[in-house]
């Protein structure tokens, strides 16, 4: 059966349990997860029950809050001995995404600052992670909204919606802001192998709202650019070098190539803890290659021939000289660089 | 149980029966379909049985002899018009790919032309469609294999291999060709969404022969190509235009852009039988669009949201300026147009 409703948040947090919606059964099935402990939360960012840079990054926070309440019980020192391990752990559950590394981060300063009462501000901290996140989403909603015109098409690539965040979304939250103000016509999804997190995901966030989507397989992107009046590409980002460098979902990269040939323009959507100073540019990034089952099987459907070998990176690589336009909650950069990417980290609503 | 002997022929014409290998359930199952009737044929081509465009022609040709057979008890002015209606049936199958109507004429010539063993003649008419087809993948091979340096690796899209064609291959043709005379390094094959032809059927064939072969996503075709050293993407055709457009299987034309992009070279492969003189530009070549369902389904399986809009167009359109190469069984063009183009059709050898 198709539960048609979306549910209220895909990560929730719930008198001392996590609360995940398991993102590889949407549509078909909407479950939620229980989890109490740190181990459970590292498996579920590995197994990718939750997914999406910013998503990754809260559950990790309420992943440190777990942990916490698990060695509560234990001499201060001890406890956060345990809790730094655990925080190690879940550093290693994805490789790419920064949001996690940065969210582990913010949590551990908090432990770091050796107040009594660490435990309650560990989980005011990981609140505070979430519900700013939220806020971001919202504010680079109404900055990405000023680019788009009345009339627009739209293409957007994997899920970076609601689902993919704290709530509404980075790419989504633009063009679910631009939907509001009346100026969206219809929205692209590609299909997103080899997870289908378009088509299982970001179909089904714009159905919801009756936002106007065609579901197309990735293919089919240059022959959609070029049939239909597609004015911007909108996508997030997984991480963002220091000199603009996209890292994000596998077909990115083409898809920015493409709109460049055929003279659309490419919008990048992502929260200041997307971008990465300590990465000069993206060939510093770590890609994560999975496993080849992904692409061989749907669901436990074989799709390919047996035993073929296979090369499964989970992500690419979008040189910034591509990137149009760079959308954080901090304000909007065009054509970004390094230059440009240091200015915004200069200011001093950011740290 | 996955049966790993490629079945001699997809197509075989045996005491009056078609035989055709059932492509929608390869590689793990492998299923002959024993039809002795023209509609059959119309619906083997139309629900992609076999699919590929050379393919298609081939078996509507063996369609012909089926309704020729099937008719010739009638009286030789009726039965001819049967025939004549059937052909026209068989026309409507598929719109796309024009070794469907070029095959089609060749029958209806040899049966226009009076002669008292109609009968005998439609039958030798489709066998030689058949060998002439092999004999021309056979020296497209060789031809196409000169551009190929030691060591290389390429990328394929699709299913242009013996599959699709009378036996040997277009695209698979070049590379095994240039595989025996020990150039191949590694083969990238496109997985080719919807319909899975590149993990199903390029793989299998390219495992069979023991040529080294990785499967990608689509969609991680840019990624594949700054990341490896591929030489060349070679690929197939459904219809090429008098001025050298290709129509081929969509994502045919992002890969073409990125190939220019990249640096690399682009090589289409098809026999004259595949060149439409009588259209003079792409935007001249009705696209197939197909159901939802080859989208948002795998098998029974949905994937995709539930009732969102798909667009499913089957091919697109490269620009012949993105054409490096245009391989034929009558020649090769580099940087095809319409004014060499219409210079291989003067050639004595072509009709």
């Amino acid at each position: 059966m198709m539960n048609r409703t979306l549910p209220n948040r895909a990560i929730e947090w719930q008198e001392g349990q996590l609360i995940l919606l398991d993102q590889r059964l949407l549509p078909s099935t909407v479950e939620f997860l229980r989890i109490n402990n740190v181990l459970d939360v590292y498996e579920a960012i590995k197994n990718m029950v939750v997914r999406g840079a910013p998503a990754i990054g809260i559950t990790a926070a309420y992943g440190v809050v777990l942990s916490a309440i698990s060695h509560q019980h234990l001499a201060a020192d001890q406890a956060k001995l345990n809790i730094l391990t655990d925080i190690q752990t879940l550093a290693n559950a994805r490789p790419t995404a920064v949001n996690l590394h940065w969210a582990l981060k913010r949590m551990q300063a908090c432990l770091d600052d050796n107040s009594v009462d660490w435990l309650k501000n560990l989980q005011a901290e990981a609140n505070s992670i979430h519900q700013e996140d939220i806020a971001a989403n919202k504010k680079m909603g109404e900055l990405g909204a000023e680019y788009i015109k009345r009339n627009s098409s739209v293409m957007t690539h994997c899920n970076a919606g609601a689902l993919a965040t704290g709530g509404y979304g980075t790419a989504l939250g633009v063009i679910r802001s631009a939907y509001e103000q009346g100026k969206i016509e219809n929205v692209f999804a590609n299909e997103t192998r080899p997870w289908f997190q378009g088509a299982r995901l970001t179909a089904w966030e714009l159905q919801q709202e009756n936002i106007p989507v065609n579901l197309i397989c990735d293919s089919a992107a240059a022959s959609a650019l070029r049939a239909y009046d597609v004015e911007w590409i909108i996508v997030g980002a997984d991480r963002i070098a220091a000199n603009g460098d996209v890292v994000n979902k596998i077909g990115t990269y083409g898809l920015a190539i493409l709109a460049k040939q055929a003279g659309k323009k490419f919008m990048v959507v992502a929260p200041t803890s997307t971008i990465d100073l300590g990465s000069a540019s993206g060939n510093d990034i770590e890609i994560e290659e999975r496993g080849s089952q992904e692409v061989t099987h749907v669901g436990e459907k074989i799709i390919a021939s047996q035993g073929v070998n296979v090369w499964n990176p989970v992500f690419d690589v979008t040189p910034a000289e591509l990137v149009d336009v760079l959308v954080t909650e901090h304000g909007v950069i065009e054509k970004p660089d390094t230059k440009k990417i240091a200015q915004l980290f200069a200011s001093p609503h950011i740290n």
